[in-house]
């Protein structure tokens, strides 16, 4: 049942080239860009062709591929220090993600254990198949998982960003829970919040919804604490960019309010992302960097400016929930409810 | 000092003729559009070329003007029915904010006990002026009043949608606050939610404020509790539509959100509006009419469509906070700290 509502994969690798559906023209335009290169590869990570901390972790793992296959053919004396210039370039991309660093360095490790006269190429091609694979099985675990978790039937289900197929390999994680529970019959409706500024929840979770035929009702952000007092959903299903240690949760910014909003209406508060999102290098979310992104995000729409000249704009992409406010965190390991340092480091030993 | 930084007028009455500042132009093009028929007046109030719930009051007394300038060179014996038909008109523009019904009644009151042979045109522009000009002082009243509950000194202030000169007669409710607040050196900066889906905060207040070199910064409405939690606020000030009479506010959508998360991080919310935005005869909030608006002005962005063909929407205009989140509220009559439905009755009886 899990593997029906899933018919959209982001981030391909056919023909010995990476493929990532741009999703800044979504919905509008369906296109693929090719990528050959691993620099442009950083690129369109940083410029958000491909985002959501599960995908941008798998594109840079077929990045590496990229940048293996370029300093073989380039060979020279210096082919370690391109690499791991590379390896830089890529892990630049974006500050917040944790995936991103963590899949480079599954990557790196792999590469640099390699035996002598082994195939590199070959070799970097099946990890990082690996890691997007392991994605998508650790994807559909966790829908299992999380949609075990909603006891209530027949209530909306809301969620913020965009968590599904586009953004992980495959499936989803948030958006993974919400189609597991879709197809055991136990919830509705989805509300997505729109989510400014880059409009995840309407350009892209409403298309993924659509798509797979589940019903979809968007909201402006501000709306959601309305929503939550008219009983409306009893979970809100959130993914995430970077887990600290004691189980705060770094995920796009607007979900803390969301958070704040749920606690204070009883309406309980699911995080699912994968334990490769999960940093037990930071004790707590007041550590996990925050990317700050340009003030024409919220300045100006679709290209236009709206605000008058003068006006400043702040736009972090990011917020941190506290664990006080989550009730589960859901990973491929299991289920971690009303989540601290000994109960996420007991998860992770699993 | 209060009357500086007030530069703005959205509602004017020149050459016996209603010029509105079309607000859905702003802030790209600043046009005053002419009106001498009280339908197009009360299509202008629907289709928000002017908006907030004083501003609307005010337009809707020239309204009558205009009508009865019109009912009276027609002349004819079911005059009367007439004027009720174009009073209804106007009463129904918009369903949520009270002062519309408070000013047409008063016009009403008015015209309907003017003396046999009274010059009635010249009655009703002066009542209309009088509404507009005791709004303008209402304002700037309320303006030091709210100015006087902000003790520290140095913290920005968060504002939602717009409640400046152009939501009302002129220098503004919560904006009046902060304009005040601001000419005493009381607050460094002005954060304004942008209040999707119209965004009247980044269309309209940055606007305003920029205009009259007051700093302002936007951010999206969902970051407000991740400011909050930053401490660079210690109030969030805001208008209303309407008042119920225990207190409880209505305002528009995403003032519920701010206000929950206000709660949450011990920042003090504060709602300021003239006494025409109380409604006495509604004992709470759950009995304000909540306008929906269309789906497409959060399915699509400056007219183009963003979310997949198939995706619905929620759109509610406005949201109801309970009394229980608003540490004040700030009338031309006084202040009520922590309202309750006895404190709000003895406000108004003063």
């Amino acid at each position: 049942m899990t593997t029906s509502y899933d018919t959209i994969r982001a981030v391909l690798w056919e023909d010995d080239k990476l493929k990532l559906l741009d999703q800044r023209l979504l919905p509008q335009q369906e296109v693929y860009n090719e990528y050959q290169d691993s620099d442009a590869v950083a690129q369109a990570i940083t410029d958000m062709v491909v985002r959501g901390a599960p995908a941008i972790g798998i594109t840079a793992a077929y990045g590496v591929v990229l940048a293996v296959r370029k300093r073989l053919a380039e060979g020279g004396s210096d082919i370690v220090e391109r690499l791991e210039r590379d390896f830089t370039h890529l892990a630049d991309a974006r500050p917040t993600a944790v995936n991103l660093a963590w899949a480079l360095e599954r990557m790196g490790k792999v590469l640099f254990d390699l035996p002598e006269g082994a195939d590199v190429e070959r070799a970097m091609i099946a990890e990082a198949r690996a890691i997007h694979e392991e994605d998508i099985a650790a994807n559909q675990k966790m829908g299992e998982l999380g949609a075990a978790l909603i006891e209530e039937e027949g209530y909306g289900i809301l969620t913020h960003c965009n968590t599904g197929s586009l953004a992980t390999g495959g499936y989803g994680t948030a958006l993974g829970v919400i189609r597991s529970a879709f197809a055991h019959n136990k919830i509705s409706r989805v509300y997505a919040d729109e989510t400014r500024p880059w409009l995840q929840g309407a350009r892209l979770t409403a298309w993924e919804l659509v798509k797979d035929a589940i019903p979809v009702t968007l909201l402006a952000d501000g709306a959601a604490a309305h929503l939550m007092k008219q009983g409306r959903v009893k979970w809100v299903v959130v993914g995430s960019d970077r887990i600290a240690a004691n189980g705060d949760v770094a995920n796009k910014i607007g979900t803390y309010s969301a958070a704040v909003a749920a606690k204070y209406h009883g309406v309980k508060f699911m995080v699912v992302a994968p334990t490769s999102t999960v940093d037990m290098s930071l004790a707590s979310g007041d550590l996990i960097p925050i990317e700050q992104r340009g003030a024409d995000e919220v300045l100006g729409l679709g290209g236009q400016r709206i605000a008058a000249e003068g006006a400043e704009a702040w736009n972090p992409a990011f917020d941190v929930t506290p664990a006080e406010l989550v009730d589960a965190i859901v990973t491929e390991k299991g289920v971690v409810l009303n989540p601290t340092t000994e109960k996420m480091a007991a998860m992770m030993e699993k």
